[in-house]
């Protein structure tokens, strides 16, 4: 690797002086609490267990595996709890669009930016479940919100949509190819999986949203870090499920598609990776934003299962009061989950100007990716000429 | 509009300085000529053509709509061919991944631009019919070609997928924050069409990729227009079809989806704007760029039917001899076609060092999309400081 080349990515400064303008969320009025599963789903169902990806104490066959020490400490916090910290989900009704979720989180977002339809240049959406498989999401979310200048893309990566998104428009926004970009996530999990099998007491619905432009400099996204491995591909899947199998060949195969794995044990795999996962992200982040574990004020990530925030932030050694997150309220809900918590955790005022966040989540795929981000709070101008951030 | 924010936007330079270092395709060996369709479909069959989007000749209710006048004359360009200028097509294997035709093609990108699997930071798939569902292709397109430093991610804004995959590189190279991005593009068309149907002659399956890196300044993407209209969404989807009508809510309706309508008028109308929408991304391309129409000595864009292409040539003004397609030899490749073509057109002698081109696709949503490109050819450094370009 040239020096020039070293250059153009370690340092600092690649995407400073973009950041989050407002940010908007949007959930499902209907609540669903965990009597929903009374008399289906029953404590230490192994046979359920061996079957779930997600469930990465026990091997396909049933064998114990060898939890990371971050993860068992973290699945230990939760106890006994079937639905391991989960109390509440929100579902999304049977006749309700998607993109109806993701217009309500991109509008309120819009509002808290303070930022009319003319001024964004272009959106951004990942889906889980879109309304239509062809076209995305994307031109819909731009017609119901009037966007009439804005190119309308979809782009995923799945539960790292969020990182993805924040560094495509950050790029964007810094050549100047376009001004505001309006980004958008939706989880609509419960469309996603059977809600009589275990894994579904994860999965929870919702839609998050930012707008994305100058901020000053030295603050907004100060370094970001990326990486698919993809032999892991396998692991986690939506496909359709015959006798119990997930097939391929969806496009061939007429039964309805659900979260599934083509390999349970690589799925396994790959959550018992989390910690290491995490830490290889985060210390890439925060190297090329030249700043320590030490400057993080708050962790924010992917809440996939109830142990999940603490495993990383346990892998990470960063203590709990750095953390945030609302798996009890929400559940996983994807990629949702960063722009959520970021939201949730401003209004709890954990957020403040000149926060320092480091914004963390893998992907099925499987993906790792990091950002660091220093909190420009509109109107704190102020603050920066007094010196006082 | 300020005149600061107008600025950003209007200026030369946004993302010039980057450019295609290599370009890749990939075609199935399987070629289908027009004796597959033999007794099937008959010249003028018009019920036929009153239910094909793509016909835009006659409303969905049969009666004559108003062609515009570059359309006319591009659609009588052809005659009476019942395929429309289309001899034959490639056609994906049954067993065949669609991600192995990527790879096939990615790989050819890398050695034309000769960068190892190392150099790569990122890849932008797109696929118009995936492996999977979830995941996106990208993973096993990065896993496939050893890509084992980069991220992957799904671009996709259908047929201007590849116009949004090159601008977004050509950002996060011009910031820094990603050296070198292997774009990827694939239509399984035949797998997204009932090969016994009128629409399905316009049908073919091919990969294109390329490699996306810095070029000296005054080459590369001078200047993009990208903009989505969603209230013509539902004039091209992907969708189950259930007693002839395509079915929304695709996630519970166990039906293979096919390329349909849910409103086949508002396709064909998208379709009668082709000019107008084409004049309108091409000329806004074209301002950024500091360029004229008659500074281009290449047009290259979608050949979604045996007319677009003269059709969209004719609404430019732009003379026959400034474009290049190959709708007669593989049809209807997506987005695939705007690299399937530049390469065969670098291959005829018809893009050289310094070659100023004009490429342009809509897309389902709808989409208009252009990009202006002044071409970098490799190890052309002597003619730049010989001032011989």
């Amino acid at each position: 690797m040239s020096t020039r080349d070293a250059g153009a990515l370690d340092g600092v400064g690649a995407l400073d002086g973009v950041g989050i303008l407002g940010l908007g969320v949007a959930l499902p009025p209907r609540v669903r609490d965990n009597s929903f599963w009374a008399g289906v789903i029953g404590p230490r169902d192994e046979a359920q267990r061996r079957g779930d990806v997600l469930a990465v104490e026990r091997s396909a066959k049933g064998h114990k595996t060898e939890v990371p020490k971050e993860i068992a400490e973290a699945m230990a916090a939760t106890g006994d709890d079937l639905f391991r910290g989960a109390r509440e989900r929100r579902v999304i009704d049977d006749d309700v669009l998607v993109s109806d979720l993701e217009v309500e989180a991109g509008r309120a977002a819009m509002a808290d930016a303070r930022v009319t339809a003319d001024e964004i240049d272009l959106v951004l959406v990942h889906s889980l479940i879109s309304d239509v498989l062809i076209p995305s999401n994307a031109p819909a979310v731009q017609d119901k919100l009037g966007l009439t200048r804005a190119a309308a893309w979809s782009l995923d990566v799945g539960c790292a949509s969020t990182q993805a998104q924040l560094v495509t428009a950050a790029a964007l926004v810094k050549t100047g190819a376009f001004r505001r970009v309006l980004i958008v996530q939706s989880h609509a999990g419960t469309r996603s999986v059977d809600p009589k099998t275990v894994a579904s007491v994860n999965f929870g619905d919702a839609a998050a949203a930012a707008v994305v432009g100058e901020v000053p400099a030295g603050f907004g996204i100060l370094g970001q870090w990326q990486r698919t491995d993809g032999s892991l591909r396998d692991g986690i899947v939506l496909a359709p499920i015959v006798d119990g199998v997930a097939e391929r060949s969806w496009w061939k195969t007429p039964v309805v598609p659900q979260l599934a794995s083509f390999d349970a044990d690589v799925g396994k795999t790959a959550g018992l990776r989390a910690g290491e996962f995490c830490r290889e992200a985060s210390f890439g982040a925060l190297e090329r934003a030249g700043m320590r574990l030490e400057d993080v004020d708050l962790y924010l990530g992917n809440q996939s299962l109830g142990w999940f925030v603490d495993a990383c932030r346990r892998s990470l050694g960063l203590p709990v009061e750095k953390t945030f997150h609302t798996f009890a309220e929400v559940a996983n809900i994807g990629d949702a989950a960063i722009l959520f918590n970021l939201l949730a955790a401003r209004e709890a005022g954990r957020v403040r100007h000149g926060s320092r966040l480091l914004l963390y989540s893998p992907a099925a795929g499987f993906t790792r990716s990091a950002i660091v981000m220093r909190w420009w709070a509109p109107g704190s101008e102020h603050l920066e000429k007094d010196g006082a951030a």
